[in-house]
């Protein structure tokens, strides 16, 4: 899989994604990762690609027309016209489902906006995903483009090492994950659990999934009405749910 | 301001925050960002800092230790015992509401996690928030720690040069940006549209509201019902909804 970055920042967006996993994945072949300075397409003698909005207002808005060259030549140069994500608060905000859906192309072009944003007509143009990592502000699309490449990637077969990694984690089920422990059994007077030092998979299995609700129910409870729960879970959610009730009365 | 990460990556967060504007304000000494490295904590003479779950599983487990003594360290090094954000999908969805809250901090740990997560005697020993940049998974918590470096800079008093950019950006007033246009007037046979080049301001402010609330409606109408609209807006949504109605209407 090829990801393209349209970006003011091509070093920053290379640095943070030639690390760990990603970084191990673009050594093997198994993803791309290209930025294409947008800079490079100015024909301003100074390089210019922004200027004063139309109609006043503070800060600067970036020129259509070196975004419209640098995707064109992309286009050129690969034979093929990509998708293209603009990164932008004023989005769908993205989530696994979505990486899911994005996964299944063979290429995929990032447009990172800098200063005010960027003219209108550029965005009509090219643009073909208006996406948001989350209702808060950013300086430019950079670091939201390096997040959904980094979530896509890991969804590229043969990008992490164990399959089983991606599925099993967070979000299973609709589920939180249970907690985990390693080494030492001891540590600052706190104990790792018994039952995980037992090798009886099955009550470490019953315990992980009791745990999991539990997490759920406190601090993501919205999750749990899509939870995939058996009889036996759902009747212990319902306690669960009992219980803290119970409390909350108490307290008046 | 001060941002310390614990990390398995610094050379990963210095480099995508050295950059634009966070870089800038590092310069100007408003906020200073320090990455600490979690394997110089390791006693191990391999510099391991992490080791297999108990109870079996994929993946590999974050060690409690050199977590604990890392923050140990900086609290004897700094002074102070300043809140650490724990970077997980099982935290609280991380909005502009909570950098605002965050931004009021003196220092600021964010404690990125890698492989299958952290034994959880070192998250009930150091950590005091729980936060997720939003419902999808990532490779570590180095991308969601610098999303919400950058986030919260911007809050920072000076780190933007016009103060008046935060706040007339994106969710003011819980509607999503009018569109930007700047040089040249026509490209690609499309026009900046008339009004913006007449200098009528109060003509410019009411288009612009308008498209606001428009593209509002059509692309994040959740946030209509927390929008702060005069008497006039409400009639121009009013209508816009009476319009998209009847179009659904003759489509069926």
């Amino acid at each position: 899989m090829n990801f393209h970055i349209l970006t003011l920042f091509p070093e920053m967006v290379m640095g943070g994604l030639n690390t760990s996993i990603t970084g191990r994945a673009i050594d093997k072949g198994l993803i791309s990762v290209e930025a294409v300075n947008i800079r490079d397409y100015s024909k301003d003698k100074h390089h210019h690609v922004d200027d004063a909005p139309y109609g006043g207002g503070a800060g600067m808005v970036m020129q259509p027309e070196p975004i419209y060259d640098a995707y064109e030549d992309l286009a050129a140069r690969t034979g093929k016209r990509p998708r293209v994500i603009y990164l932008t608060p004023q989005g769908q905000v993205f989530n696994q489902k979505i990486a899911e859906e994005l996964a299944k192309e063979e290429d995929l072009v990032f447009l990172c906006g800098h200063y005010e944003g960027i003219d209108e007509r550029a965005l009509e143009l090219v643009v073909t995903d208006y996406l948001s990592i989350g209702d808060y502000v950013l300086t430019g699309g950079e670091l939201p483009a390096m997040v959904m490449i980094d979530c896509i990637s890991r969804l590229v077969p043969g990008v992490l090492n164990n399959d089983v990694s991606a599925e099993f984690e967070s979000f299973h089920d609709n589920l939180l994950e249970y907690p985990q422990y390693t080494r030492p059994v001891v540590f600052m007077d706190k104990a790792v659990p018994d039952v995980l030092l037992t090798g009886h998979h099955k009550n470490i299995e019953t315990w992980r999934r009791q745990k999991s609700i539990e997490r759920t129910l406190e601090r993501r409870p919205d999750l749990l009405k899509d939870a995939v729960l058996d009889k036996k879970e759902k009747k212990y959610l319902e306690e669960l749910i009992r219980q803290k009730e119970e409390k909350e009365t108490k307290k008046l």
